[in-house]
C-alpha cells in the first residue's frame, strides 16, 4: 500500500521503517524536498522509501501517518494540503508537548479542545483517528517488547468505518492485541492528557518502554 | 486511629465507612457541624463514627482524608485550618472536574498546575500526598473487585515518610498490591489530567468498575 509518514524526527522514523519492513510503498514528508534526515532515511531503508514535501506525501498515501512535532502539527498538515488528504485516513500519533522550558516537557492539555480536534478541524474531510501517541515509538510498532502485548492501545475519531481500518492497522501490521475504542475524536483530550501521566511515569520507572494495560470486571 | 474524612458524597462516605470498619474514629467534616448527609452516615456507621465542621475534624485526625469536590476543596481546607492539619499526612483524592456542562464532566487541566499543587500551597505545613484519585470510590477501598487486585495505584508528594505511611495504609487496609510513587506533588498535574482520559473509558466499557495496570520491561 501507498503510505505517508508526515515528520522526519524518531516517531516519523520508526513508523515509516517498520511500514517499508511490512513491503509497503513509504513516503516520508517533511518541509522540504531535500531534507537531510529523509533522505539519510531513504538510503538506509532502501526499496520502497521515498521521500518528498508534505504535499507530496498526502498525494502518495491511501493512508497517511501524523508524526510531526505536536507544536507544529497544524502548519505541517496545512501544508500536506487538506485536497490531497480528502477522505483518506490519517493516524494521529502527534502529542501537544512543549520541550522549551526543559524536562519534561510541558503537556498543553485544555479542557475543552485537543490537537486532534484541531486537526480534524483543519481536515473536515478527511478521517481523523488519534492512536499509538500513549506509547514511545519502538512500542509503537513492537508491543511485544512489553508483557508479551498484553497491555492497551486506544483510539479516538468520528468515522467507525476508519476506526475499523486502523483497528487492523493496529493488530495485524504492528501486533497490538488490545485495542480499546474511545469514541469521537473529542476523546484526544483524554488520550493526550493522559502525556502528563505517562512523562511522570517515564520518570519514575526509569525505562521508555511501559504501558497500560486496561483491567475492568467481566 | 483518629481520622478526618473532608466531604459528605459519595467518596466521602466510603472512605470513612472502610475506615470504621477497620476499627479508627473516624469524624467527617463538612461545613456545619448538622450537615444531615454526614448525621445520616453517623447514625448508619455506628460505633466509632462521628460528625463535625471542618475544623474540628481537622483537629480530630491524625492523619486525613480530603474527600471533597474539586472545586471546592482549597475552600474547605482553609477551613478545616492550616494549623489544625499542621504536621499532619492529608491524602488528597479529590479531581477538579466540572460537571457544570453536563456529562462527561470537564476536567480542569492545566499545563502548570494542579489540584494537588494548589492544596499543598494552601497548606504549607502538611504531608500532602495525592493517592486514590485515579479509580472510582468503590475501587478505592477494594481493589480486588477488578482483576483479584493485579492493577496499580499511583501517589505523589513531595515527603517520603508521608508516602511511605500513604503505601502502608493503601496496601494494609484498603489491599493495594501495586504503589506506585511519581515523585513529588507536581505530579499531581499528570494523576488529574488522566481523568480526562479516565472519564472516556468509563464511557466505552460502560462499568465503573476497572483501573489499569503499568508493565513495564523487567
Amino acid at each position: 500500500m501507498k503510505i505517508a509518514v508526515f515528520g522526519t524526527g524518531m516517531v516519523g522514523e520508526t513508523i515509516a521503517s517498520k511500514l517499508v519492513q511490512l513491503g509497503h510503498e513509504v513516503m516520508m514528508g517533511s518541509r522540504t524536498a531535500t531534507n537531510e534526515k529523509a533522505g539519510a532515511w531513504v538510503k538506509k531503508a532502501g526499496k520502497g522509501a521515498w521521500q518528498g514535501t508534505f504535499a507530496e506525501a498526502a498525494g502518495h498515501g491511501e493512508i497517511a501517518f501524523n508524526c510531526t512535532a505536536g507544536l507544529a502539527s497544524v502548519e505541517a498538515l496545512q501544508a500536506a494540503g487538506a485536497g490531497n488528504l480528502k477522505g483518506k485516513v490519517l493516524l494521529d500519533i502527534a502529542n501537544p508537548l512543549d520541550f522549551s522550558k526543559g524536562m519534561p516537557p510541558r503537556v498543553l492539555v485544555n479542557p475543552d479542545d485537543s490537537l486532534g480536534e484541531q486537526i480534524q478541524r483543519a481536515l473536515p474531510e478527511t478521517k481523523v483517528v488519534k492512536t499509538l501517541n500513549t506509547v514511545n515509538c519502538y512500542m509503537m510498532v513492537d508491543p511485544g517488547k512489553v508483557a508479551n502485548a498484553d497491555h492497551t492501545m486506544f483510539m479516538a475519531g468520528n468515522d467507525a468505518g476508519a476506526k475499523g481500518r486502523v483497528a487492523e492497522i493496529l493488530r495485524g501490521w504492528f501486533g497490538w492485541k488490545h485495542v480499546l475504542d474511545l469514541g469521537d475524536i473529542s476523546a484526544s483530550r483524554g488520550l493526550e492528557a493522559y502525556l502528563a501521566l505517562w512523562v511522570r511515569m517515564w520518570g519514575a520507572l526509569q525505562v521508555p518502554d511501559f504501558n497500560v494495560k486496561v483491567v475492568k470486571n467481566g
